[in-house]
């Protein structure tokens, strides 16, 4: 069984609260309301910035050739291109590259991201992206469910956009990459003694991902 | 000007905020609600854990065998004497060691926890011991304030114990220590282009640390 | 002043050591022994991962998007287009891709990276890229020398290629950017107390640069 | 089979050419030049602050509360005792303490250090011991090993100091500790597939250990 899926399998409930969260759910029918899914672009901005800092730490802990083209790659994808179409998407709802430049990290984004960030550096490469993985795969399963619901990409529903770059197929290779490259971690460096605090680790981000969606609901700072 | 004075006159709501959270108000006049009080020491003890290991980072950072010293000093204090005071505490207060030991990081922990470490280990030392701050130097404060309030020390406040321990002339002294080693590492390395940097962190640390106050309130897990 | 400048001027005797050691007079002139040169080879092509590493966490070390963009672009430039360069010089150097995967880091190779990456990671970038800039600046220095002298870039002398990459437009340009990068950090990082450690670390850099070149020449593993 | 002993069996010429250097058999017979102990001493000093910072890492990158104490009583062992008892042994050789603070690290002494903080930091506490154990654990064997010699306790050997502190009770005791902490991390954290990179560090460290007594023999800088 695929590492991601046995993660998933242990903790449930914080991982349906996370993909089924109110957030989530009114992107899907296109009741979102739209300052929520604004507060949420301004801080997935900042998030973003972590996020390829994270995937440098991976570099700097590569062992392999190959693990540090996959970790180069990947802050190049989020630098070089990921946050390019960010500051698009966020400009046809009305926000400013200044405005994302100016913004200020909220607890969520905080949270967060510091925890992935510090559980790779204290830990190892199966560490970092197991604490990833709700968010690199987890945006991939959340993409593929609300571009199934029936309207989820009709021209009608505002958020139309998201879920078809998260339903597309660059991400979903991505992602799927994202699985093989934890298996293959997991093949060379998991043992049983290591596996609840492997749980306890994904737990943990998952919770912190759902806060994320609930920061963009409520508009917490 | 002393540096820690600098960064609080930066971020005065903030700080504000924080010393004055309604759950320092409630131990000051007693009227705290105790399952409150109960759960900030649970967290409170899993928080100890990794405020040992930003010492312990400190001493890997320490440039100078007198900082590695007041680095192995401060884990030291931690783990030696600090984590005994604190589980006999919980003890007075009906929590086993093994309640302690079990339980779970509140997102407020991890908020708080990860940051301090994220940021000393990214940064330098400065950066450390400014995230600390708020916690080393800011219990200080907090303790001297409860302790001159009329009722503050009385043996009808259920709280004395610990406005005792935080108003003691050992923490104030460990206090006015980590103020002087703040002074230090910035006439070493503060530079006026650093400086919006650092109030950015000592302002995100005091959030997460009134955070942790409004998480002992609410229980929040 | 330029940084890189004051720097070579705080350790003449370092720097000249190893700008004009016998290895790079030997490249100059052609009188390099081959063995020498295939043993640096080798060599190289295992520092060069760690020069890698270097960058990405210089990535990770970023605060700023632009000195993440940065980073990512020279892990990117060494991992996806050096080394690919390198392994094409050397398998006309009678090297082949198995010859460098299997080799075994040679004692002067483990030195200096390790110590790049150690004072990188408990320092900040400024000392971070003061470690890399013998390697970055200084090739860039020893490549013009070279091309400048008589013979260097001849149809006879078997080192012209090596010459001709170091004193090339492109590598000319990075060093440059390095060069840049350096004098930025220090404007908003340097202060007059970190000075006698950063000369330390650059003479450290230094020597352990000179003693890959005598790696090179007595095959030293 | 203890994993320390299943670590030198994979590398033998390696550990024998380090435990058998002839500084070490010089010790023991007294033959060795006294001006090599006496660089060897002023490195030592220098070598222990490093090896303090690698205590505190290992602190910073423990995962219970057992580990981070084992850990900062390591850190204390070295910066409140053995510092002391460094700078005692060397006074009686004519080595004042300015003359160790002021000393400047050999490469010999930079090399092993960083190699341990380096790959401590990139890997975790399994690999950071196995790059401490050439030296706690080394160390031991080397004392065991010349205090079993005719004269190498002998009011006549200018060694018998050293000798009588590595093969004392103390000493002895903190290797078996450190054998113990290895085996217990090779239980939780060892597979199959690291075990390869683990003896190839393992073997780098060893180089490096002897490397160091290399060093002393020869007065390098």
């Amino acid at each position: 069984m695929e590492i991601f899926e046995r993660l998933k399998a242990a903790v449930p409930d914080d991982w349906n609260a996370y993909v089924g969260h109110p957030f989530v759910r009114g992107m899907g029918d296109g009741t979102l309301p739209e300052p929520a899914f604004r507060h949420y672009l301004v801080q997935d901005y900042l998030f973003l910035i972590q996020f390829a800092r994270a995937y440098a730490l991976a570099g700097y802990k590569a062992r392999s050739l190959a693990d540090l083209k996959a970790a180069s790659a990947g802050v190049s994808a989020i630098v070089d291109t990921e946050m390019d179409l960010h500051v698009r998407l966020s400009e046809r709802w009305g926000l400013s590259a200044a405005d994302l430049e100016s913004a200020v990290e909220a607890r969520a984004t905080v949270a967060y991201t510091r925890l992935v960030l510090e559980a790779g550096m204290s830990g190892d490469l199966l560490d970092l992206y197991t604490a990833l993985a709700p968010c690199m795969i987890g945006y991939a399963e959340i993409g593929t469910a609300l571009a199934a619901l029936p309207g989820g990409l009709s021209p009608d529903n505002p958020y139309r956009e998201w879920i078809a770059e998260y339903s597309g197929e660059g991400f979903q290779e991505a992602a799927q990459a994202a699985r093989d490259q934890l298996d293959r971690l997991a093949a060379d460096r998991l043992t049983e003694a290591r596996w609840p605090a492997l749980v306890d680790l994904f737990r943990q981000a998952t919770r912190l991902e759902a806060d994320f969606w609930e920061m963009g609901l409520t508009l917490a700072e």
